[in-house]
C-alpha cells in the first residue's frame, strides 16, 4: 500500500527523500514543505506537527528557507527524523493520511532565491563555443578557462519552477552583415542544461568561504535550465557579459535533492591541465564532483544526454572562487554549473552545440530544429547513482515556449 | 526651533524629504522608517500612528519596501501627508517629539534589494574606458553602444548602506606579462560614482514597461559607488563580463530621494546620434534627464564634479530595455546608472579616468594617489535643482577602505 510501500528501486524512495513546496486544490493559497515519496509528497509541516517534532519550525513553513539556514546538522537530524517517519510501522496511521498524490498537488519554487550566479564549468561546452564563435582562435578557450571558473550574475527575480511557461523573448540583434540592430521576438532560442546548486547557510561580508566548507553551506541541488536567446546575447554581450539573452527565464526543478542523498554519487573531477592556486587546489581534498546523468528532452525525444561528471570545475571550486573577494553569501543564494556538455556529440547541453548552431539541424519526430519553435516542450531528467544500486532521481525541470 | 525651523535654503528642506530607515540607541533592533528634515529624523511611522493616519500600514514598517510597492499614488499621497505633518502649526506639539538629531541615529540600508543590475550610459566614460584599454581600436565605443544601455547584473546581497567599511577584496589577476596569474588583494581599487534607481512597483513575467510607464514604476534614487577591484576584473571579464571585481560591495545612500522631489531637475538628455528602436525612441517623450550635480572626495577633498545631466541613456531608457524581453520588477530592484563621467578631466566618475589607469596620479594633500589605499574614505554627496532656486540634497555616500 503505497505511500509506505514504494516500489523497490524507485529513483525516489526512501534513500532520496527530496524537498519541495506545494499547495492542494483544497487550500491553494497554503504553500507547505513537502518531501517527495514515490509518485506521492509528504505534507512534512503536517507531519512534524503530528508527530511533536521539534522540527515542526523548520518544516511547517511556506518555503525551504528556514530548512536552508538551519545548518549541515539539522539537514542530517531532519533528514533522519524524516527517514524514521516514512518507515517506521508505528508511525504509519498517523503519517499516511498525510501524503498527497503527486498528480493532485500544485508544485511551487521552493526556496526565495537571492542571488543567483551562473558558471561556465564545462570544458566540453566551452571549447565548443570557442570553435563556434572564434574558429580562427589559437586556442578554444579564453587563457583564463583553466585558471578560475568563469561565472556572472543572472536575473534571481526570474527563475521559475518547472512547468512554468516561457515566453519568448523579444528584443535587439544584428547579424554582422546587417547595417544596423533589428527588433523581435528571438529566432534563437536555446537551452542550456545544468545543475543548480541552493545555499542555505549564509556567510558575513569580507570572509571568503575555503574549498573544505562546501557541504557546511550547500544544502542540495537541482536540475535548472538556463534558457537563452542567442541572436540578443550575441549582440549585447560585449563587453558587460550576458543579459536580456539570458534573464527573462530560468527555469529550476521543484524538488531539490540534498547532498546527503548523493553521498554514492561523489567521484574525482577529471585531471586538471594547470596548477591551480591554493584556494582553488582541491587535489587533497575528498571527490568534488558527482555523477549525475542528465537526459534532455524535446517534445518527449531524447536529444542529448549530458554527464556531469565531466565537468571540469565542482561546485565546492565555484563556491570558493565566488566568495574568495570577502561576497557573502545569504540563504537562498543558488548557483548554475553552466551547461553541461560531455565529450561526444550526443552529450551535449545545448542546441548551439547539438547543431552546431543552426548548421547540423536535430531531426525530430516532428520535424528538424535548429533552435527552439513555440510548443516545443523542453524537459531535462537525471539520476544519480544511489546505496546498493539504487538509482537517486532528481527532479525534471520542463517548460514550453509560448510565442510573445 | 528645529525641525519645523529648518533654515531656509537648506537642501534638506521641506521640498526634499527623502526616506531612510533608523533606529536609535534605545532600540537598535527596531528599525523604524525615517523621513530626513534638516539634520533631523522624523520618525514617519509613529508620527503616522499618532496622527492617526491611513499611511501607517505603509509608514510603521522595518523598510521602505511596502511603500515602494504602495504605488505612485500612494507615493504622492503619502509626500502630501507628510508635508503637512511637518508644516502645519497645528501637528506641531505632536510631531515634534517624534524627531531625533541626525547625529543620534543609526541608518540601515533603507530596502530590501531584489535584482541589481548596473549599466554603462556615460558616453565619456565608455570612451575613456575604450582609449585606455584598446587604445588601437577604430572607435572607442564598441559596435552596440550607441544602439542599447549596455547593462549586467550585479550581486543584490553585497550592496551595502553608506557608512559601511569595504574590506579590500582579493582574487586573481595578471598582467599580459606575467606567465601565470597570482593571488592576492587588489591592487588597483577603484571607485565608480553612480546614481541608483529603486524600483517600487513590480511588473509581471513575460509583459516589458514601456518608457512612458518610468515613473510608474520607479520610486526615487541615491547615489551609488560600485567598487571597483581593476585588476581582478580586467582578469576574469572575458568572456561573461564583470563579477568578483566588483561583487565585494556596492555602496547605496541611506536616503532615497522620491522622484517627485525632482521634478525641477529634469532636462533633456544629450542629443541621440544614432536612430533608436521604437522601444527606446524617447524624442517625443517628457524630458528623461535629471541634473544632479555630483562630488567625489577622498579623505574630504574634492577630486572630482561628474554632472548627470550628461549621460547618454536616461533611467526610462534603463528600464524600458531591461524588460524589453519580458523580464519582471520586483519591489526593491536596483539599478545603478553606470559611472558618471563629465566631457572634463575633473568630472570624471573613476580614479580609472582620473588617473588615466595609474598614468598621471592625483595630487592629494596627503599625497599621490593612482588608486584607492588603505584607510582611504570615499565620499559621493550631490545636490539637484529644486523648486524656487533651492536645492535639493542627496544623501551622501560614504565608505572607507579597509585591509582584508
Amino acid at each position: 500500500m503505497p505511500p509506505f510501500d514504494v516500489p523497490e528501486g524507485d529513483p525516489f524512495g526512501v534513500h532520496n527523500l527530496p524537498y519541495g513546496v506545494f499547495s492542494t486544490a483544497e487550500a491553494p493559497a497554503e504553500r507547505r514543505v513537502g518531501v517527495r515519496l514515490g509518485d506521492h509528497v509528504l505534507d512534512a509541516g503536517a507531519a512534524a506537527l503530528a508527530l511533536d517534532s521539534p522540527y515542526a519550525a523548520l518544516l511547517a513553513q511556506p518555503t525551504l528557507n528556514p530548512l536552508l539556514a538551519a545548518g549541515r546538522t539539522a539537514w542530517s537530524d531532519v533528514r533522519r527524523a524524516l527517514t524514521a517517519w516514512v518507515t517506521v510501522p508505528s508511525h504509519r496511521e498517523v503519517v499516511e493520511p498525510l501524503f498527497h498524490p503527486l498528480s493532485s498537488v500544485t508544485l511551487h519554487l521552493p526556496f526565495e532565491v537571492a542571488d543567483y550566479v551562473d558558471f561556465y564549468a564545462s570544458e566540453n561546452h566551452a571549447r565548443n563555443v570557442g570553435q563556434i564563435f572564434r574558429p580562427d582562435a589559437a586556442d578554444s578557450l579564453t587563457p583564463n578557462w583553466k585558471h578560475l571558473p568563469i561565472g556572472y550574475h543572472g536575473r534571481s527575480g526570474t527563475v521559475v519552477v518547472s512547468g512554468t511557461d516561457v515566453v519568448r523573448p523579444s528584443g535587439q540583434r544584428k547579424a554582422p552583415t546587417d547595417p544596423a540592430p533589428v527588433f523581435g521576438p528571438s529566432v534563437r532560442l536555446d537551452i542550456e542544461a545544468e545543475v543548480g546548486f541552493v545555499v542555505g547557510v549564509p556567510s558575513p561580508l569580507g570572509t571568503p568561504v575555503p574549498l573544505g566548507d562546501f557541504r557546511e553551506h550547500v544544502f542540495g541541488l537541482c536540475l535548472l535550465n538556463d534558457w537563452s536567446a542567442r541572436d540578443i546575447q550575441a549582440w549585447e554581450y560585449v563587453p558587460l557579459g550576458p543579459f536580456l539573452g539570458k534573464s527573462f527565464a530560468t527555469s529550476v526543478s521543484a524538488w531539490i535533492t540534498p547532498l546527503e542523498a548523493l553521498e554514492d554519487a561523489r567521484v574525482a573531477p577529471p585531471e586538471r591541465t594547470h596548477p591551480l592556486l591554493p584556494y582553488l587546489d582541491d587535489s587533497a581534498d575528498e571527490p568534488g564532483g558527482y555523477d549525475l546523468r542528465i537526459s534532455v528532452a524535446i517534445n518527449g525525444h531524447v536529444v542529448s544526454e549530458p554527464p556531469f561528471s565531466t565537468m571540469y570545475w565542482t561546485a565546492a571550486q565555484q563556491l570558493a572562487h565566488m566568495t574568495v573577494n570577502g561576497a557573502s553569501l545569504r540563504t537562498g543564494d543558488l548557483y548554475g554549473s553552466g551547461t553541461v556538455s560531455g565529450p561526444e556529440e550526443r552529450q551535449r547541453g545545448s542546441l548551439l552545440e547539438l547543431t552546431w548552431n543552426g548548421r547540423d539541424p536535430l531531426e525530430l519526430p516532428d520535424g528538424k530544429r535548429t533552435f527552439l519553435e513555440d510548443g516545443d516542450v523542453v524537459t531535462l531528467s537525471a539520476w544519480a547513482p544511489g546505496p546498493g544500486g539504487a538509482r537517486v532521481g532528481l527532479g525534471e525541470v520542463t517548460g514550453r515556449v509560448v510565442a510573445g
